[in-house]
Protein backbone atom coordinates (compact mmCIF):
# COMPACT_ATOMS: atom_id res chain seq x y z
CA UNK A 1 0.00 0.00 0.00
CA UNK A 2 1.23 3.73 -0.89
CA UNK A 3 0.46 6.90 1.18
CA UNK A 4 -0.82 9.09 -0.30
CA UNK A 5 -1.86 12.94 0.32
CA UNK A 6 -1.71 11.20 3.74
CA UNK A 7 -4.19 8.75 3.23
CA UNK A 8 -3.76 5.27 2.56
CA UNK A 9 -4.00 3.88 -0.88
CA UNK A 10 -5.01 0.00 -1.71
CA UNK A 11 -5.59 -1.80 -4.82
CA UNK A 12 -8.53 -4.23 -5.38
CA UNK A 13 -8.16 -6.58 -7.24
CA UNK A 14 -11.35 -8.36 -8.89
CA UNK A 15 -11.16 -11.21 -11.94
CA UNK A 16 -13.62 -12.71 -13.69
CA UNK A 17 -12.96 -16.38 -14.63
CA UNK A 18 -12.41 -16.90 -18.45
CA UNK A 19 -14.20 -19.41 -20.94
CA UNK A 20 -16.07 -22.70 -19.24
CA UNK A 21 -17.13 -26.08 -20.59
CA UNK A 22 -20.88 -24.29 -20.24
CA UNK A 23 -19.85 -21.07 -22.16
CA UNK A 24 -18.46 -23.14 -24.84
CA UNK A 25 -22.22 -24.83 -25.32
CA UNK A 26 -23.98 -21.47 -24.67
CA UNK A 27 -25.66 -23.15 -22.13
CA UNK A 28 -26.66 -21.46 -18.80
CA UNK A 29 -24.48 -22.14 -16.15
CA UNK A 30 -25.37 -20.25 -12.83
CA UNK A 31 -24.18 -22.39 -9.80
CA UNK A 32 -23.24 -25.61 -12.11
CA UNK A 33 -20.14 -26.33 -11.06
CA UNK A 34 -18.52 -26.88 -14.22
CA UNK A 35 -14.95 -26.28 -15.29
CA UNK A 36 -13.03 -24.15 -17.12
CA UNK A 37 -12.35 -25.24 -20.40
CA UNK A 38 -8.61 -25.35 -21.97
CA UNK A 39 -9.30 -21.63 -23.00
CA UNK A 40 -10.09 -20.49 -19.74
CA UNK A 41 -7.31 -21.91 -18.36
CA UNK A 42 -5.09 -19.92 -20.71
CA UNK A 43 -7.30 -16.82 -20.24
CA UNK A 44 -6.65 -17.71 -16.38
CA UNK A 45 -2.60 -18.13 -16.56
CA UNK A 46 -2.26 -14.54 -19.08
CA UNK A 47 -4.12 -13.25 -16.21
CA UNK A 48 -1.24 -14.03 -13.84
CA UNK A 49 0.99 -12.75 -16.22
CA UNK A 50 -0.50 -9.61 -16.45
CA UNK A 51 -0.38 -9.04 -12.85
CA UNK A 52 2.78 -10.51 -12.78
CA UNK A 53 4.21 -8.09 -15.15
CA UNK A 54 2.91 -5.34 -13.46
CA UNK A 55 4.39 -6.46 -10.18
CA UNK A 56 1.24 -7.07 -8.06
CA UNK A 57 0.99 -8.99 -4.90
CA UNK A 58 -1.69 -9.60 -2.26
CA UNK A 59 -2.05 -10.64 1.05
CA UNK A 60 -5.62 -12.27 0.89
CA UNK A 61 -8.01 -13.66 -1.90
CA UNK A 62 -11.21 -14.47 -2.45
CA UNK A 63 -13.23 -17.01 -4.51
CA UNK A 64 -16.73 -18.31 -4.96
CA UNK A 65 -17.52 -21.88 -3.99
CA UNK A 66 -17.48 -23.15 -8.00
CA UNK A 67 -14.51 -24.48 -9.77
CA UNK A 68 -14.04 -22.38 -12.26
CA UNK A 69 -13.29 -19.84 -9.83
CA UNK A 70 -11.40 -21.80 -7.81
CA UNK A 71 -9.25 -23.44 -10.50
CA UNK A 72 -9.02 -19.31 -11.77
CA UNK A 73 -7.37 -18.18 -8.93
CA UNK A 74 -5.34 -21.31 -8.38
CA UNK A 75 -3.96 -20.29 -11.73
CA UNK A 76 -3.23 -16.94 -11.28
CA UNK A 77 -1.43 -17.71 -7.38
CA UNK A 78 0.78 -20.62 -9.57
CA UNK A 79 1.40 -17.73 -11.80
CA UNK A 80 2.70 -15.26 -9.11
CA UNK A 81 4.54 -18.29 -7.11
CA UNK A 82 2.14 -17.47 -4.47
CA UNK A 83 0.26 -20.36 -4.01
CA UNK A 84 1.16 -20.52 -0.03
CA UNK A 85 -1.30 -17.36 0.32
CA UNK A 86 -4.65 -16.88 2.44
CA UNK A 87 -7.75 -18.30 0.10
CA UNK A 88 -11.34 -18.17 1.52
CA UNK A 89 -13.94 -19.85 -0.33
CA UNK A 90 -17.52 -18.49 -0.08
CA UNK A 91 -20.45 -19.13 -2.00
CA UNK A 92 -21.97 -15.86 -1.60
CA UNK A 93 -19.45 -14.93 -4.30
CA UNK A 94 -21.05 -17.29 -6.57
CA UNK A 95 -22.26 -16.74 -9.75
CA UNK A 96 -26.13 -15.44 -9.93
CA UNK A 97 -28.41 -18.65 -9.59
CA UNK A 98 -29.90 -19.07 -13.27
CA UNK A 99 -32.89 -21.57 -11.54
CA UNK A 100 -34.97 -24.07 -14.27
CA UNK A 101 -32.78 -22.52 -16.81
CA UNK A 102 -29.35 -24.11 -15.82
CA UNK A 103 -28.21 -26.79 -18.00
CA UNK A 104 -30.64 -25.29 -20.79
CA UNK A 105 -29.53 -24.37 -24.21
CA UNK A 106 -29.65 -21.04 -24.78
CA UNK A 107 -30.80 -21.01 -28.26
CA UNK A 108 -33.60 -23.35 -26.88
CA UNK A 109 -34.32 -21.18 -24.33
CA UNK A 110 -35.06 -18.52 -26.26
CA UNK A 111 -37.34 -20.49 -28.91
CA UNK A 112 -39.46 -22.08 -25.76
CA UNK A 113 -39.65 -18.91 -23.62
CA UNK A 114 -39.12 -15.99 -26.77
CA UNK A 115 -35.86 -13.79 -27.04
CA UNK A 116 -37.86 -11.17 -25.09
CA UNK A 117 -38.75 -13.13 -22.17
CA UNK A 118 -35.26 -14.28 -22.13
CA UNK A 119 -33.48 -10.62 -22.60
CA UNK A 120 -35.70 -9.70 -19.64
CA UNK A 121 -34.55 -13.05 -17.57
CA UNK A 122 -30.61 -11.78 -18.32
CA UNK A 123 -30.77 -8.06 -18.26
CA UNK A 124 -33.87 -6.87 -15.68
CA UNK A 125 -32.52 -6.16 -12.41
CA UNK A 126 -35.77 -7.50 -10.71
CA UNK A 127 -36.86 -10.27 -12.50
CA UNK A 128 -35.94 -14.01 -11.74
CA UNK A 129 -35.56 -17.04 -14.03
CA UNK A 130 -38.42 -19.73 -13.50
CA UNK A 131 -37.76 -20.73 -9.82
CA UNK A 132 -36.14 -24.57 -9.26
CA UNK A 133 -38.59 -27.00 -7.13
CA UNK A 134 -37.08 -27.65 -3.40
CA UNK A 135 -36.80 -31.44 -4.75
CA UNK A 136 -34.91 -30.47 -7.76
CA UNK A 137 -31.64 -32.20 -7.79
CA UNK A 138 -30.27 -28.83 -9.07
CA UNK A 139 -31.56 -27.12 -5.19
CA UNK A 140 -28.34 -26.16 -3.84
CA UNK A 141 -29.91 -26.91 -0.41
CA UNK A 142 -29.77 -30.98 -1.34
CA UNK A 143 -26.08 -30.70 -3.04
CA UNK A 144 -22.82 -31.51 -0.85
CA UNK A 145 -21.09 -27.64 -1.11
CA UNK A 146 -23.72 -26.26 0.83
CA UNK A 147 -24.40 -28.83 3.72
CA UNK A 148 -23.17 -26.29 6.13
CA UNK A 149 -25.32 -23.03 4.88
CA UNK A 150 -28.78 -22.66 6.50
CA UNK A 151 -31.25 -23.83 3.93
CA UNK A 152 -33.00 -20.44 4.06
CA UNK A 153 -30.23 -18.57 2.61
CA UNK A 154 -30.23 -20.91 -0.24
CA UNK A 155 -31.65 -19.49 -3.84
CA UNK A 156 -34.10 -21.33 -6.02
CA UNK A 157 -33.86 -18.87 -8.48
CA UNK A 158 -32.02 -15.22 -8.75
CA UNK A 159 -32.50 -12.10 -9.76
CA UNK A 160 -28.88 -9.66 -10.07
CA UNK A 161 -30.72 -7.57 -7.60
CA UNK A 162 -31.25 -11.55 -5.64
CA UNK A 163 -27.19 -11.56 -6.09
CA UNK A 164 -26.23 -8.35 -5.18
CA UNK A 165 -28.36 -8.97 -1.52
CA UNK A 166 -25.95 -12.11 -0.80
CA UNK A 167 -22.67 -11.05 -2.41
CA UNK A 168 -22.51 -7.47 -1.39
CA UNK A 169 -22.86 -7.62 2.40
CA UNK A 170 -20.53 -10.39 2.63
CA UNK A 171 -17.83 -8.30 0.74
CA UNK A 172 -18.99 -5.19 3.30
CA UNK A 173 -18.83 -7.75 6.59
CA UNK A 174 -15.69 -10.00 5.55
CA UNK A 175 -13.87 -8.01 2.60
CA UNK A 176 -14.33 -4.57 3.93
CA UNK A 177 -12.61 -4.54 6.86
CA UNK A 178 -9.28 -6.25 5.51
CA UNK A 179 -9.36 -3.52 2.50
CA UNK A 180 -9.58 -0.44 5.00
CA UNK A 181 -6.70 -2.12 6.80
CA UNK A 182 -4.96 -1.91 3.97
CA UNK A 183 -4.83 -5.40 2.63
CA UNK A 184 -4.46 -5.90 -1.11
CA UNK A 185 -7.19 -8.49 -1.13
CA UNK A 186 -7.68 -10.57 -5.39
CA UNK A 187 -11.30 -11.50 -5.89
CA UNK A 188 -11.52 -14.44 -8.19
CA UNK A 189 -15.75 -14.85 -9.08
CA UNK A 190 -18.46 -14.70 -11.79
CA UNK A 191 -19.72 -12.28 -14.37
CA UNK A 192 -22.48 -11.16 -12.11
CA UNK A 193 -21.20 -11.20 -8.75
CA UNK A 194 -18.43 -9.14 -9.84
CA UNK A 195 -21.17 -7.14 -11.51
CA UNK A 196 -22.49 -6.58 -7.80
CA UNK A 197 -19.64 -5.49 -6.10
CA UNK A 198 -18.73 -3.11 -9.06
CA UNK A 199 -22.53 -1.63 -8.56
CA UNK A 200 -21.51 -1.14 -4.48
CA UNK A 201 -18.49 -0.09 -5.56
CA UNK A 202 -19.06 2.53 -8.03
CA UNK A 203 -22.94 3.39 -6.47
CA UNK A 204 -24.11 2.70 -9.46
CA UNK A 205 -28.50 2.72 -10.60
CA UNK A 206 -30.03 -0.84 -11.49
CA UNK A 207 -30.26 0.84 -15.00
CA UNK A 208 -26.19 1.79 -14.78
CA UNK A 209 -25.34 -1.47 -13.90
CA UNK A 210 -27.48 -3.16 -16.39
CA UNK A 211 -24.88 -1.69 -18.89
CA UNK A 212 -21.68 -3.09 -17.65
CA UNK A 213 -19.95 -5.90 -18.63
CA UNK A 214 -17.13 -7.23 -17.35
CA UNK A 215 -14.26 -8.95 -20.10
CA UNK A 216 -13.17 -12.64 -18.77
CA UNK A 217 -10.05 -13.41 -17.56
CA UNK A 218 -8.97 -9.48 -17.51
CA UNK A 219 -7.81 -8.28 -13.88
CA UNK A 220 -10.09 -4.72 -13.06
CA UNK A 221 -8.20 -3.14 -10.70
CA UNK A 222 -9.64 -0.63 -8.54
CA UNK A 223 -7.05 1.92 -6.12
CA UNK A 224 -9.51 3.00 -3.00
CA UNK A 225 -8.57 5.08 -0.08
CA UNK A 226 -8.88 3.32 2.96
CA UNK A 227 -12.98 4.89 3.05
CA UNK A 228 -13.29 2.70 -0.06
CA UNK A 229 -12.81 6.23 -1.95
CA UNK A 230 -12.32 5.23 -5.80
CA UNK A 231 -9.19 6.93 -6.44
CA UNK A 232 -8.55 5.03 -9.85
CA UNK A 233 -9.48 1.97 -12.23
CA UNK A 234 -8.37 0.39 -14.72
CA UNK A 235 -8.18 -3.20 -16.73
CA UNK A 236 -4.87 -4.90 -16.60
CA UNK A 237 -2.88 -6.17 -19.50
CA UNK A 238 -1.84 -5.73 -22.78
CA UNK A 239 -4.35 -2.48 -24.10
CA UNK A 240 -4.57 -4.45 -27.65
CA UNK A 241 -5.79 -7.63 -26.03
CA UNK A 242 -8.04 -6.12 -23.41
CA UNK A 243 -9.84 -4.17 -26.11
CA UNK A 244 -10.39 -7.09 -28.22
CA UNK A 245 -11.52 -8.97 -25.22
CA UNK A 246 -14.20 -6.02 -24.55
CA UNK A 247 -15.00 -6.01 -27.85
CA UNK A 248 -15.63 -10.04 -27.96
CA UNK A 249 -18.01 -9.62 -25.25
CA UNK A 250 -19.91 -6.98 -26.50
CA UNK A 251 -20.30 -8.88 -29.73
CA UNK A 252 -21.46 -12.37 -28.25
CA UNK A 253 -24.70 -10.43 -27.64
CA UNK A 254 -25.64 -10.14 -23.93
CA UNK A 255 -26.76 -13.54 -23.62
CA UNK A 256 -23.33 -15.15 -22.47
CA UNK A 257 -22.77 -12.31 -20.21
CA UNK A 258 -25.30 -12.81 -17.63
CA UNK A 259 -24.99 -16.68 -17.51
CA UNK B 1 -18.63 -39.45 12.21
CA UNK B 2 -20.36 -42.52 13.58
CA UNK B 3 -21.43 -43.08 16.77
CA UNK B 4 -19.83 -46.45 18.31
CA UNK B 5 -20.51 -47.23 22.30
CA UNK B 6 -21.78 -44.36 23.09
CA UNK B 7 -18.56 -41.94 21.36
CA UNK B 8 -17.71 -40.38 18.93
CA UNK B 9 -15.47 -41.82 16.12
CA UNK B 10 -13.93 -39.65 13.79
CA UNK B 11 -11.30 -39.70 10.99
CA UNK B 12 -8.62 -38.21 10.53
CA UNK B 13 -6.42 -39.00 6.87
CA UNK B 14 -2.76 -37.90 6.45
CA UNK B 15 -1.37 -37.42 3.50
CA UNK B 16 2.11 -36.94 2.33
CA UNK B 17 2.77 -35.31 -0.92
CA UNK B 18 4.27 -37.38 -3.58
CA UNK B 19 7.50 -37.11 -5.76
CA UNK B 20 8.60 -33.55 -6.52
CA UNK B 21 11.21 -32.49 -9.18
CA UNK B 22 14.10 -32.85 -6.51
CA UNK B 23 13.12 -35.99 -4.48
CA UNK B 24 13.78 -37.25 -8.57
CA UNK B 25 17.07 -35.27 -8.58
CA UNK B 26 17.90 -36.63 -5.35
CA UNK B 27 18.42 -33.22 -3.60
CA UNK B 28 17.83 -31.79 0.09
CA UNK B 29 14.83 -30.32 -0.14
CA UNK B 30 13.22 -28.96 2.79
CA UNK B 31 11.45 -25.52 2.66
CA UNK B 32 12.53 -25.12 -0.81
CA UNK B 33 9.30 -24.98 -2.77
CA UNK B 34 9.63 -27.18 -5.55
CA UNK B 35 6.80 -28.66 -7.66
CA UNK B 36 5.55 -32.44 -7.54
CA UNK B 37 7.00 -34.19 -10.66
CA UNK B 38 4.74 -35.62 -13.36
CA UNK B 39 4.77 -38.93 -11.34
CA UNK B 40 3.77 -37.19 -8.13
CA UNK B 41 0.91 -35.16 -9.57
CA UNK B 42 -0.02 -38.85 -10.72
CA UNK B 43 0.07 -39.98 -6.85
CA UNK B 44 -1.90 -37.12 -5.96
CA UNK B 45 -4.44 -38.69 -8.22
CA UNK B 46 -4.40 -42.21 -7.07
CA UNK B 47 -4.66 -40.83 -3.54
CA UNK B 48 -7.59 -39.13 -4.86
CA UNK B 49 -8.95 -42.02 -6.33
CA UNK B 50 -8.24 -44.17 -2.95
CA UNK B 51 -10.30 -41.92 -0.76
CA UNK B 52 -13.53 -41.40 -3.10
CA UNK B 53 -13.30 -44.88 -3.53
CA UNK B 54 -13.58 -45.83 -0.30
CA UNK B 55 -16.13 -43.29 0.38
CA UNK B 56 -14.33 -40.51 2.62
CA UNK B 57 -15.69 -37.09 2.61
CA UNK B 58 -14.19 -34.23 4.56
CA UNK B 59 -15.09 -31.08 6.55
CA UNK B 60 -12.04 -29.21 6.58
CA UNK B 61 -8.46 -29.40 4.56
CA UNK B 62 -5.28 -28.40 5.61
CA UNK B 63 -1.65 -27.91 4.07
CA UNK B 64 1.49 -26.59 4.13
CA UNK B 65 3.29 -23.12 2.38
CA UNK B 66 4.59 -25.33 -0.07
CA UNK B 67 2.94 -25.64 -2.93
CA UNK B 68 4.04 -29.69 -3.12
CA UNK B 69 1.57 -30.20 -0.74
CA UNK B 70 -0.81 -27.53 -1.54
CA UNK B 71 -1.02 -29.03 -4.93
CA UNK B 72 -1.22 -32.64 -3.80
CA UNK B 73 -4.44 -31.34 -1.76
CA UNK B 74 -6.20 -29.70 -5.23
CA UNK B 75 -5.38 -32.82 -7.01
CA UNK B 76 -7.20 -34.68 -3.57
CA UNK B 77 -9.87 -32.60 -4.05
CA UNK B 78 -10.45 -32.32 -7.61
CA UNK B 79 -10.60 -36.04 -7.48
CA UNK B 80 -12.93 -35.84 -5.23
CA UNK B 81 -14.89 -33.09 -6.83
CA UNK B 82 -14.85 -31.43 -3.37
CA UNK B 83 -12.55 -28.31 -4.91
CA UNK B 84 -15.16 -26.27 -2.50
CA UNK B 85 -13.70 -27.35 0.87
CA UNK B 86 -12.15 -25.11 3.20
CA UNK B 87 -8.52 -25.46 2.76
CA UNK B 88 -6.21 -23.63 5.45
CA UNK B 89 -2.09 -23.49 5.19
CA UNK B 90 0.16 -22.84 7.76
CA UNK B 91 3.72 -23.12 7.58
CA UNK B 92 3.86 -24.83 10.61
CA UNK B 93 3.39 -28.06 8.39
CA UNK B 94 5.90 -26.95 6.17
CA UNK B 95 8.47 -30.28 5.69
CA UNK B 96 11.83 -30.26 8.10
CA UNK B 97 14.10 -27.51 7.12
CA UNK B 98 17.13 -28.62 6.35
CA UNK B 99 19.46 -25.56 6.64
CA UNK B 100 22.18 -24.94 4.58
CA UNK B 101 21.89 -28.84 3.19
CA UNK B 102 18.85 -27.53 1.13
CA UNK B 103 19.60 -27.84 -3.06
CA UNK B 104 22.51 -29.79 -2.26
CA UNK B 105 22.42 -33.19 -4.10
CA UNK B 106 22.91 -36.47 -1.49
CA UNK B 107 25.53 -38.08 -3.08
CA UNK B 108 27.24 -34.65 -3.32
CA UNK B 109 26.54 -34.31 0.50
CA UNK B 110 28.13 -37.77 1.14
CA UNK B 111 31.21 -37.22 -0.51
CA UNK B 112 31.23 -33.85 1.36
CA UNK B 113 30.21 -34.55 4.85
CA UNK B 114 30.63 -38.55 5.23
CA UNK B 115 27.87 -40.90 4.86
CA UNK B 116 27.42 -41.35 8.57
CA UNK B 117 26.95 -37.55 9.70
CA UNK B 118 24.63 -37.23 6.59
CA UNK B 119 23.02 -40.25 8.31
CA UNK B 120 23.03 -38.25 11.56
CA UNK B 121 21.52 -35.27 9.60
CA UNK B 122 18.67 -37.64 8.79
CA UNK B 123 17.61 -39.67 11.30
CA UNK B 124 19.20 -38.32 14.63
CA UNK B 125 15.84 -36.73 16.99
CA UNK B 126 17.82 -33.48 18.07
CA UNK B 127 20.83 -33.25 15.64
CA UNK B 128 20.38 -29.97 12.95
CA UNK B 129 21.82 -30.03 9.54
CA UNK B 130 24.33 -26.96 9.07
CA UNK B 131 22.52 -24.10 9.85
CA UNK B 132 21.75 -20.75 7.22
CA UNK B 133 23.57 -17.55 8.00
CA UNK B 134 20.60 -14.95 8.45
CA UNK B 135 22.10 -13.04 5.33
CA UNK B 136 21.12 -16.18 2.93
CA UNK B 137 18.79 -16.31 0.23
CA UNK B 138 17.67 -19.48 1.56
CA UNK B 139 16.80 -18.14 5.12
CA UNK B 140 13.07 -18.02 5.25
CA UNK B 141 12.79 -14.42 7.08
CA UNK B 142 13.92 -13.34 3.19
CA UNK B 143 11.14 -15.26 1.62
CA UNK B 144 7.73 -13.84 0.89
CA UNK B 145 5.92 -16.31 1.84
CA UNK B 146 6.91 -16.18 5.73
CA UNK B 147 6.85 -12.29 6.02
CA UNK B 148 3.85 -12.63 8.46
CA UNK B 149 5.40 -14.89 10.48
CA UNK B 150 7.37 -13.60 13.70
CA UNK B 151 11.06 -14.12 12.49
CA UNK B 152 12.29 -15.86 15.70
CA UNK B 153 9.49 -18.18 14.78
CA UNK B 154 11.53 -19.27 10.93
CA UNK B 155 14.14 -21.47 11.56
CA UNK B 156 17.65 -21.92 9.88
CA UNK B 157 17.57 -25.00 10.34
CA UNK B 158 15.72 -28.28 12.08
CA UNK B 159 16.45 -31.28 13.75
CA UNK B 160 12.98 -33.36 14.15
CA UNK B 161 12.61 -32.26 17.62
CA UNK B 162 12.33 -28.68 16.03
CA UNK B 163 9.98 -30.07 12.94
CA UNK B 164 8.08 -31.72 16.31
CA UNK B 165 8.08 -28.65 18.02
CA UNK B 166 6.48 -26.33 15.70
CA UNK B 167 3.98 -28.67 13.75
CA UNK B 168 2.56 -30.48 17.19
CA UNK B 169 1.63 -27.49 18.78
CA UNK B 170 0.12 -25.90 15.61
CA UNK B 171 -2.18 -29.52 15.58
CA UNK B 172 -2.90 -29.07 19.38
CA UNK B 173 -4.15 -25.28 19.02
CA UNK B 174 -5.93 -25.29 15.41
CA UNK B 175 -6.63 -29.08 14.18
CA UNK B 176 -7.18 -30.49 17.16
CA UNK B 177 -10.48 -28.93 18.51
CA UNK B 178 -11.91 -29.45 15.21
CA UNK B 179 -11.60 -33.47 15.42
CA UNK B 180 -13.17 -33.21 18.90
CA UNK B 181 -15.59 -31.34 17.87
CA UNK B 182 -16.51 -34.23 14.88
CA UNK B 183 -15.00 -32.30 12.15
CA UNK B 184 -13.17 -34.51 9.46
CA UNK B 185 -9.81 -33.50 8.44
CA UNK B 186 -7.51 -33.70 5.66
CA UNK B 187 -3.98 -32.82 6.53
CA UNK B 188 -1.91 -32.92 3.00
CA UNK B 189 1.97 -32.38 4.29
CA UNK B 190 5.37 -33.88 4.19
CA UNK B 191 7.37 -36.66 5.40
CA UNK B 192 8.34 -34.86 8.42
CA UNK B 193 5.97 -33.00 9.58
CA UNK B 194 3.67 -35.79 9.36
CA UNK B 195 6.01 -38.18 11.22
CA UNK B 196 5.56 -35.54 13.76
CA UNK B 197 1.96 -35.96 14.10
CA UNK B 198 2.70 -39.72 14.06
CA UNK B 199 4.43 -39.27 17.02
CA UNK B 200 1.88 -37.07 18.80
CA UNK B 201 -1.01 -39.51 17.82
CA UNK B 202 1.11 -42.50 18.74
CA UNK B 203 2.96 -41.74 21.59
CA UNK B 204 6.13 -43.00 19.80
CA UNK B 205 9.28 -42.31 21.73
CA UNK B 206 12.19 -40.52 19.38
CA UNK B 207 13.78 -44.01 19.21
CA UNK B 208 10.70 -45.40 17.45
CA UNK B 209 9.58 -42.91 15.26
CA UNK B 210 13.09 -42.81 13.75
CA UNK B 211 11.73 -46.20 12.45
CA UNK B 212 8.76 -45.19 10.87
CA UNK B 213 8.27 -44.17 7.25
CA UNK B 214 5.52 -42.82 5.65
CA UNK B 215 4.68 -44.35 1.65
CA UNK B 216 4.38 -40.95 -0.16
CA UNK B 217 0.73 -40.49 -1.78
CA UNK B 218 -0.71 -43.25 0.36
CA UNK B 219 -3.66 -41.94 2.72
CA UNK B 220 -2.94 -42.66 6.00
CA UNK B 221 -6.18 -43.01 7.94
CA UNK B 222 -7.04 -42.96 11.58
CA UNK B 223 -10.16 -43.67 13.58
CA UNK B 224 -10.15 -41.52 16.59
CA UNK B 225 -12.06 -41.24 19.93
CA UNK B 226 -13.40 -37.51 20.25
CA UNK B 227 -10.44 -37.56 22.87
CA UNK B 228 -8.23 -38.54 20.21
CA UNK B 229 -7.71 -42.12 21.27
CA UNK B 230 -6.54 -44.55 18.01
CA UNK B 231 -9.40 -46.96 17.39
CA UNK B 232 -7.82 -47.91 14.26
CA UNK B 233 -5.35 -46.65 11.90
CA UNK B 234 -5.01 -48.02 8.07
CA UNK B 235 -3.22 -47.24 4.69
CA UNK B 236 -6.34 -46.69 1.96
CA UNK B 237 -5.59 -48.29 -1.24
CA UNK B 238 -5.02 -51.21 -3.82
CA UNK B 239 -2.93 -53.17 -0.81
CA UNK B 240 -0.34 -54.28 -3.61
CA UNK B 241 0.30 -51.32 -4.44
CA UNK B 242 0.23 -49.74 -1.10
CA UNK B 243 2.99 -53.14 -0.32
CA UNK B 244 4.90 -52.10 -3.07
CA UNK B 245 5.00 -47.88 -2.08
CA UNK B 246 6.46 -49.08 1.30
CA UNK B 247 8.62 -51.39 -0.13
CA UNK B 248 10.26 -48.88 -2.48
CA UNK B 249 10.44 -46.45 0.32
CA UNK B 250 12.40 -48.84 2.30
CA UNK B 251 14.50 -49.39 -0.68
CA UNK B 252 15.17 -46.01 -1.21
CA UNK B 253 17.48 -46.26 1.57
CA UNK B 254 16.57 -43.29 4.20
CA UNK B 255 18.11 -40.73 1.98
CA UNK B 256 15.23 -39.99 0.77
CA UNK B 257 12.93 -40.21 3.13
CA UNK B 258 14.23 -37.44 5.15
CA UNK B 259 13.89 -34.55 2.95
Amino acid sequence: MEIQRGRITVKLVLLRHGESAWNRENRFTGWTDVDLSPEGRSEAQEAGRSLEQAGFDFDLCYTSYLKRAINTLHLVLEQLDREWLPVIKSYQLNERHYGALQGLDKGETADKYGEEQVHRWQRSYTTRPPLLTPDDPRYPARLAAYRDVAPDLLPLAESLQDTVARAVPYFQLEIEPAIRAGRRVLIAAHGNSLRALVMYLEKLTPEAIAKVNLPTGVPLVYELSDTLKIRDKYYLGDRKKVAAKMQAVADQGRATQSA
